[in-house]
């Protein structure tokens, strides 16, 4: 499910309060990376540690039951608990950097230009391992129990999910490069 | 923002530690409500309010720079700070699960039996201030900048959306009642 998203919602605690923000994440072996302009916001404190709750939810569906009470939603959620520490040995940084570049377009990798040390330096980038999570999940029909099943309403539930759009290419891109395959392949 | 989304992630702190768990969100003029089974781990001490910082995320696009440093996400995301508290009066439940069930489809709640007292009662629902709010948010092409533009590489980005599928019946529907205009309406 952590390779099927993309965005992540990374909480920790600041000044004493909570906050959690969203950050793109990719997995690379049992190592949670997240990486995000966020960060800078959230985790100024942490290239000496901090203890995160990552939270990533994929939404699949609209729930309809015949009584308020039992409207609801499909979804899928990934939950993992664990200190968060940035990236600095630049190996591991662009093993990182790599990980997220591949997510959702295997192949991309290899087609860019990759980060200078500087560059991968400037990159916020950190793992949280992916060793004590768990995993809440919600899917089908309506538990409609005690209603009336004579009632006239449609119930049932609708299907959801993430659908990509026509590739949009920057101004500045020259005339005669093509679309790429892996961004044809996007589903 | 707040009425486009429909998952929301909400933080607080307990035993010490952050969480972050999703709920379903409705806005009730200058009110975030919020509900979910996620609830009763997250809000165990809830009855009492508690601070907790919600964060809702729109991923509107994939960003392909040129450089692997450069890839990116066009988001919109709105963060609320503030403390969350039960929705007890039963007037005010009423309203809130309302809103939760207009939310993505107006006109539902007019077909499906409204909730008894005691289904009120059982339904976590809470509310919390929109009033130390801000938004965030990425949008169209990489920021390239200091890269060589005559490398053959495809750039720009890739629109993404939630998108809805066919509405599936339950199996208990009985036949002859269609699929209502709102759900139709879904985009």
């Amino acid at each position: 499910m952590l390779d099927e998203a993309y965005v992540s919602h990374v909480a920790t605690i600041r000044d004493g309060l909570p906050v959690v923000l969203p950050m793109a994440h990719a997995r690379l072996g049992d190592q949670l990376i997240l990486h995000g302009s966020a960060a800078a916001g959230l985790f100024r404190d942490l290239r000496r540690g901090a203890q995160v709750c990552v939270t990533t939810t994929l939404m699949d569906g609209l729930v309809f039951g015949r009584a308020a009470r039992f409207h609801s939603m499909n979804y899928r959620s990934v939950t993992v608990h664990g200190e968060a520490v940035a990236i600095t040995e630049p190996a591991e940084a662009l093993a990182a950097l790599r990980a997220l570049v591949e997510h959702a377009t295997p192949g991309r990798w290899a087609e860019v230009r990759h980060p200078t040390e500087e560059e991968l330096r400037e990159t916020g980038l950190w793992r949280v391992p992916i060793d004590n999570a768990s995993m809440k999940a919600r899917a089908g029909s309506p538990l409609d129990e005690g209603t009336n099943t004579t009632q006239l309403v449609w119930t049932g539930y609708v299907p959801v999910r993430l659908s990509f759009g026509e590739p949009v290419p920057a101004a500045d891109l020259p005339a005669g490069i093509a679309v790429p395959e892996y961004l044809k392949a996007l589903d």
